[in-house]
C-alpha cells in the first residue's frame, strides 16, 4: 500500500475531513506507525492523489484532513484482451496489470478457457474491485480500470472488437508466430491466449481484425510472466 | 509441465527406459491421458531434450522408451541479483525466472530484507529445486539455474561481485534514478531491490561495481511485476 485510498463515502462533514477504520486504518497504525501530525500519501478514487495528515486516532479509526492536488499518473496506452485465466492467476493478474496503468481489460471465453472458471467468487464485482485497489494503491494511481466480462467469443469478435481496436495496432501472443515485439509509439491492443493457446480459429478471427501475432522467444511462458514480459517489450511504460 | 523432466535416477535397466511414478506419472495419465503408444515431449535434467514413447502403464507408473537428441533452449544472458523476496513471492518467482532461461541468481539480504525470511522452508534445497523444476518443465527446459545465498551484503559485494559482473553490463533497478532501459546486446547483470527499495549505502556499493540506476516509470511495482518488465524491456529474449 504504497498510498491510503479514499472513497467518497469517507468523507465526513467538512469536506476535507475522512474517517477510516479496518484494513486502511490498520496499515496506518501497525505498519506506517503513524501518529497526530504525521502526514501520509493519500489519493482519491477516480480523482486527485495529495496528502492526509493524521488529526486524531483511536483504538478503532483514524480521522485525516486531506489535501488532493495532483493529478494520478497517466494510463497505460494499452488495451488488454485476456482469456479467462485460473482464477488464482486472475486475481494476482488484476492487481498487477493494474499496477502498470492498463485501464480496460476483457476477459474472454476462448476454446481452451474451462467454462467452470467463469462462476469463481473472483469475478463477483465487489471481489474484482478488491483486487484492482490493490493495484492502485500499490502504484500510486487513483483511476479504476474497466473490467468487461466476455463469455461469447464470436459474438466479442464480431460486434464489439472493431471499435475496441479503432486507433489502436493490435497483437496477439503466440508462440508460433515470426515477429518479435518492436517498440510502440501509439496506442496498443493486446489479445493474450489462455494456458493452452488460442485455436486456430480464434488465431484466425483475430487477424481479421487487424491483429497480428507477435512471439516472446522459443520458451513457454506462462499468462502471468508472458503478459508483463510483453509489456516490458514494447516499452509502453512512461 | 510441457515437457516430462525426466532425472537419471528414473532410468532402469536398458539405459534407454525410465520409470515414472508420482506426480509425472499422474500428469502423463491423468492430464495428457496417454496411453500405451503415445508419444510425449521429455527432458533429462541437465541434458538433451527429446521423446519418450509409451511402453507400458500399470495402476502406479509408467514405463518410457526415451530418445534424447535436441539441446535445451540457450540461457538467457541475465545474471540476477534479487534481495531476499518474501517466501511465498520468492516460490513463484523461481519458478517464473527459471521459465525466462535465467541460470544464476543470487539470493542477498538487504537492508529492508526481513531476517525471519531466511528461515522460510522455502528455502531449503528440495523446495528450491522443486520450484526451479515446476519452471523448467513450463518452458522445455532441462537446465537447473544455480541458486546462491547470500546472508552478507557488505562481503558479497566486496568479495565475489567483482566476479560475477565480469564481462556483463550491470544495472540496478530503482525508482529515482532517471535512465530507462535500452535494447541489450551482451549479458548483463540485474540487481532488484526488496519491496522497500535499497537504502542509498547499497545503492553507493553496486554503484561502485559499476551498476548504474535504470527506472520502470513513476508507477511504483511489485518485485515479481518489475522483473518481468524489466527483463522484456532489456529485450534480452532470445
Amino acid at each position: 500500500m504504497n498510498i491510503i485510498l479514499l472513497e467518497q463515502s469517507d468523507f465526513v462533514g467538512d469536506k476535507n475531513e475522512v474517517v477510516l477504520s479496518g484494513r486502511r486504518f490498520m496499515h496506518i497504525k501497525d505498519i506506517l506507525k503513524s501518529s497526530v501530525g504525521d502526514t501520509l500519501s493519500i489519493g482519491l478514487l477516480n480523482d486527485r492523489l495529495g496528502e492526509g495528515e493524521v488529526m486524531a486516532m483511536s483504538a478503532n479509526d483514524v480521522h485525516l484532513k486531506v489535501d488532493l492536488t495532483e493529478p494520478p499518473p497517466p494510463a497505460l496506452s494499452c488495451k488488454l484482451i485476456l482469456a479467462l485465466p485460473r482464477p488464482i492467476v486472475l486475481k494476482r493478474l488484476l492487481g498487477s496489470i493494474t499496477s502498470l496503468g492498463i485501464k480496460e481489460i476483457y476477459l474472454l471465453q476462448t476454446r481452451r478457457v474451462e467454462k467452470s472458471y467463469w462462476q469463481s467468487p473472483v469475478l463477483e464485482k465487489q471481489n474484482i474491485e478488491k483486487a484492482l485497489k490493490l493495484g492502485l494503491e500499490q502504484s500510486k494511481d487513483t483511476v479504476l480500470p474497466k473490467i468487461f466480462l466476455k463469455k461469447q467469443f464470436k459474438s466479442f469478435v464480431e460486434d464489439e472488437l472493431s471499435d475496441i481496436v479503432q486507433g489502436t495496432q493490435c497483437f496477439f501472443a503466440h508462440p508460433t508466430s515470426r515477429e518479435q515485439p518492436q517498440k510502440m509509439q501509439g496506442p496498443v491492443t493486446l489479445a493474450v491466449g489462455p494456458e493452452g493457446g488460442f485455436i486456430d480459429y480464434e488465431i484466425e478471427k483475430l487477424q481479421q481484425y487487424g491483429f497480428s501475432g507477435i512471439h516472446l522467444g522459443q520458451r513457454i511462458l506462462k499468462v502471468e510472466t508472458a503478459i508483463h514480459v510483453l509489456i516490458g517489450q514494447l516499452r509502453l511504460l512512461i
